[in-house]
């Protein structure tokens, strides 16, 4: 059975790649990475869904060089997580510099190491306005780098794959609901309360997400989904 | 004062390149990395450069990560570190898998948190033949992947720079030697003994270089240099 190593959170991306490699018969290792977030629900969540799928797991402890690569707010306890939609302005400081290459970096030598065929990241486009680390013009030349650097050590077909590269997060949600990922075992929030608080920009998007796909939501949202619809509804407009 | 993130290890090479920085006036930032190595030697020499040049400079640990990437001899206790020179059958055990990568992209989070104008390695043109992580195939889209994976973060003209990349070892001895690298401080033995070994590959590179550069060589080598000799000999012979 080919292997494909996955860089996840614990998150709904992340959750519906690795159902997603399952559904085509890979063997599938989740490997998320503890950098220094706030919260650890998250990769409690990781774990969750692993054992659900009957996946390997690993996190990668990253927290030691927390205080080299500076201050975003979902590293650093000082700043205070924007609440509203992915705008610019606001989500500018949820940037981790060189976050993805990191993971994917450290996630390839996991694969190749252990014969992989495919190393995965669950980018897609809705990241692309502000984080751009989640571009094809950066996934591109990594996965040619990649593929060039471990030449002759990686199994012949080796490649990197970001499958959602091009789709939206409810076009995610909508394959999601097809393949049966349980979405009430994924976090989102940046904030990490008991519940979802509905307001930080990742809640927003996971709201409208649900909404978009026709997909039930399984979410309790700290504050309802009130603030939630008002944002959408304000990006609609403008 | 422009700065250069480097990643570093304690040996010829990295310490060349830091001096080179230095010299062409940047601020010298020098990043080592603990991936397992089988002795601090390595490391020690790191420090002891960076006190002399009078840079700042971070080990990164990615120690824990060792049981995930495999069993190469430079990592793992159970192989042999072979004798000899570089050559595929017995120097391809000592491929970290992805190593550049995994130590760039830190190198490179590091630099774009600290607004860097260049993240550098001192990857060189005698490296090419055992480790595909070491040619302009890996480098150039690796560089183009980190610039526009950081656009709008980094500074303007954020680079990665590989300055040795189509450099002998002996080209970069003739260098340092020109810009008064402190050679007898730094480290190349993969084996970690007191004195340097004069009997494993980077020991018989090491002998080489100087030899070629004409350059005097301050190491003290357990041994001596007559296997090292022997080894240069036979390779010219090939």
């Amino acid at each position: 059975m080919a292997k494909a190593t996955l860089v996840t959170s614990g998150g709904m991306d992340s959750a519906t790649m690795a159902y997603y490699y399952k559904s085509k018969n890979y063997s599938v290792h989740m490997v998320g990475f503890n950098y220094g977030q706030r919260h650890s629900k998250e990769l409690d969540s990781l774990f969750k869904i692993a054992e659900q799928l009957g996946a390997q797991v690993d996190v990668i402890d990253l927290t030691h060089i927390k205080h080299l690569i500076g201050t975003s707010s979902l590293t650093s306890d000082a700043i205070t997580v924007p609440d509203g939609h992915y705008a610019e302005e606001t989500m500018r400081i949820t940037v981790v510099p060189n976050r993805n290459a990191m993971m994917l970096s450290i996630a390839t030598a996991i694969g190749v190491a252990e014969g992989a065929e495919v190393v995965a990241t669950g980018i897609h486009a809705g990241d692309h306005f502000i984080y751009p680390d989640c571009r094809p013009a950066f996934f591109e030349p990594l996965n040619e780098a990649f593929v060039k650097g471990n030449d002759g050590h990686a199994v012949e077909n080796f490649r990197l794959e970001a499958p959602f590269i091009n789709k939206t997060k409810a076009d995610i949600a909508k394959l999601g609901d097809d393949l049966g990922v349980p979405y009430e075992l994924t976090w989102s929030c940046y904030k990490g309360g008991e519940k979802h608080c509905g307001r930080c920009g990742t809640c927003v998007e996971r709201v409208e997400a649900f909404l978009l796909a026709e997909v039930t939501d399984p979410t309790e949202y700290e504050d309802g989904i009130e603030f939630a619809l008002q944002e959408i509804e304000k990006k609609k407009n403008v």
